[in-house]
């Protein structure tokens, strides 16, 4: 998606050959009309599948999962981040390691809102090392849902979260996917011609 | 506003005579259409008036600061929670006490993107005791920023927060006003009438 690419090689800082921040304008202050546009974009690779519900992490999957359910017009739920998963009601919950803040958690969602009746779009800001993301599977497998897709605003192709969603069978679409960067610098794969280098073997 | 008060009764679970839980619709699974609906509300109610961003915390207040946020056609911001504020940025911060879950965090907005220029709405899901608004409050004056009114879905009436913010000279619109709840019943507060009651005062 050209005009996120523009935007994070405009307002994206990159700390280290890792850590990109886009809280300009993804996950801190937002801008609507760009979140908007990220939506359409799911809803273009996506809209062609009998999605009834599309599944994040809160807090930042929260606008792009609204988004992607305003352009597919379904429901959308979050899973909650907690410490100890309440014992007050029936959930569906696994555990989380994040790499980035050395820490673990777990995620859960209530068993009353995912069900074998559904058919799943996962929408996430970041897919890295793919933790959240594999947990939010293993989630939807759970609960008996059908999953029929994964969609992530920005990849770090140089992390092995694709890699695992894909070993788990599951098909990934990223509007902006990063093959490398450092201070200064950020490369994009570029999608069209992936796409069709994959149609071509 | 009539179709949330009615979704409020038909799917809101009233667990106590001061804990409802919304979330089959609002706060982990989310009607979107209603979630834009009452977006186009505060935008009915404060899009008179000069906003240049609306302000939230995460996770809840999300998706209603984003409704708000595409009604009022500006970037909406949200403030992050954490149990220590990090060293690395410039922040502005404030304590929080949550009565609800017995324990105390530090809500943080980037110094970068708030500042004496901006014109707030400050939009969250609940307000009840107040604590997190009021944080927000003292946020927006930090920041030297204009604080044009705060808007919140949900107000439980009985409780301090309306009156905590009222006597810190905000202006306050919530668009389902609870009075009094109890297992089984809810009663709101017509919002028509007591526009009407304080004009002719």
């Amino acid at each position: 998606m050209k005009v996120l690419e523009e935007r994070i090689r405009r307002e994206g800082q990159i700390l280290s050959d890792t850590v990109l921040k886009v809280d300009s304008f993804l996950n801190h202050q937002v801008d609507t009309g760009l979140a908007l546009e990220i939506g359409k974009e799911f809803g273009r690779i996506f809209g062609g599948r009998p999605i009834t519900k599309v599944l994040t992490i809160e807090a930042s999957g929260i606008q792009f999962a609204m988004a992607a359910s305003i352009a597919l017009g379904v429901p959308f739920l979050y899973a909650k981040k907690k410490k100890v998963v309440t014992l007050s009601e029936q959930v569906y919950s696994a555990p989380v390691h994040s790499f980035t803040r050395q820490e673990s958690y777990q995620i859960s969602i209530s068993q009353k809102y995912l069900g074998p009746g559904d058919k799943v779009l996962i929408v996430d800001d970041f897919l890295a090392t793919g933790a959240a993301l594999v947990g939010l599977v293993d989630i939807v497998r759970e609960a008996g849902a059908e999953l029929l897709g994964v969609g992530a605003v920005i990849e770090k192709s140089f992390q092995e979260g694709r890699g695992l969603l894909e070993d788990m069978g599951v098909e990934v679409h990223s509007l902006a996917r990063i093959s490398a960067m450092a201070p200064g610098e950020v490369h994009f794969i570029d999608n069209e011609e992936s796409i069709k280098e994959s149609a071509s073997c």
